[in-house]
């Protein structure tokens, strides 16, 4: 499995992304799943992917072939005049790669699945996120849906439902982030560090800061512990259960 | 879907189950998913049930009508001499029920499926917890993993994996369990109010606390938000992430 989750704030987008990919428990390792195309001062474009790894690989690599040749370069993630051209540019590769594998005899057709979030903004429109499924089609973010999940999506949506806040920094927002991966990987071994971390903030057109969060960083141990032992302390301070008289 | 939990303390064993079935989300219902057979003095048998609500309820009026019947009471939930006889009584008839079905041509066998925890005490050996799987087979709670959910178990586990302690009170325990309830109820619509809880007291050998909390329970409610209120505080409590240089 994978976690990704994609944020929307007033002033940015924030992406954060798992590495582990694993067949079966006993073949795990380390796949980068964030991938950014950027023409400085123009557009950026931010995806995070999850399901089966070929199929991630191989839209990445045909999206990022597509930059390079100069024949296909006019529906490249370059050239895409708007950010739902580039959904749908991206849903049309995913659903294509998906196809393709799936023609080939291959019964289990949901094995290649995969579901992709893209986020990011292109010159003289807002910056937008959207959620793109298999078949091609998407969803986009809203002020109700502020924020995108894919993957191992369960553990970790409480504490997003509870603490998003679209005021909220990008550090305020990589700790709620991290919280959430954190309860993740603690329930679930298909989903682990390094984590990898990127801002993206409204109209600066280039892309924004990135980071490998590693297994050994401090900041990522403490507030996993303080977190840990906050929970406990709150959980203390609630008054307990009474049972009524009966 | 559904949501069950079941924990082994040090005192006893407490049983937690939501009330909400449903076929789509355009047909929801309540059904009890928590049932108990005792004999006070000798025996308290209580299962909780996740999966296909014929299945359950098929299972359930089996071993139910088995106790009644003078010429199978002799296979009977109230004559089983082992509570590890007992797993094997519930998880033979589950298998068969599950088999009765998917044998009238249905094929997407999952279809019926279903899973129960049991949890009792029989005179003379130690309380004991199962979970038994759909195939018959089942496992038992150890001090390694003291708890089993069923149904919908994602979202309430992280607050089960920080919070639990086998020392704690049966008290302290529903206070958990309401926390993991409720964080699963705001995540996932298959899974609702009314509660069921029931305690039971280690060779106390007769049916423990038992009550329903309903959604209009004021200590529910005070916990929610009371829970919703303090993850919010203890979250501004911790560090915020810091850059670093680059």
């Amino acid at each position: 499995m994978t976690y990704c989750v994609a944020l929307k704030l007033d002033h940015g987008l924030v992406f954060m992304s798992d590495t582990r990919t694993n067949a079966g428990v006993d073949n795990v390792s380390i796949f980068r799943k964030m991938h950014t195309w950027s023409r400085p001062g123009e557009r950026v474009i931010t995806l995070l992917t999850a399901g089966n790894l070929a199929t991630t690989q191989a839209v990445i690599s045909v999206l990022d072939e597509r930059t390079k040749a100069s024949e296909d370069r006019t529906s490249s993630l370059l050239e895409t005049p708007s950010m739902f051209q580039t959904a749908q540019l991206v849903g049309a590769t995913l659903k294509e790669v998906i196809k393709s594998n799936a023609d080939t005899g291959q019964k289990a057709d949901s094995t290649f699945n995969a579901t992709v979030i893209l986020g990011g903004q292109i010159n003289g429109t807002e910056p937008r996120l959207f959620l793109i499924y298999p078949e091609g089609n998407f969803i986009e973010s809203s002020p109700d849906t502020p924020f995108f999940q894919v993957g191992e999506t369960k553990y970790g949506k409480p504490i997003l439902v509870r603490a998003y806040d679209p005021a909220m920094s990008f550090e305020e927002a990589t700790k709620m982030l991290i919280l959430s991966f954190d309860s993740t990987i603690k329930a679930n071994l298909s989903v682990g560090l390094p984590l990898d971390l990127q801002f993206y903030e409204n109209d600066s057109l280039e892309p924004g800061f990135e980071t490998r969060i590693m297994p050994d960083d401090d900041y990522y141990n403490e507030l996993s512990n303080g977190w840990g032992e906050a929970i406990k302390q709150t959980f203390a301070t609630l008054p307990d259960y009474k049972r009524p008289k009966q």
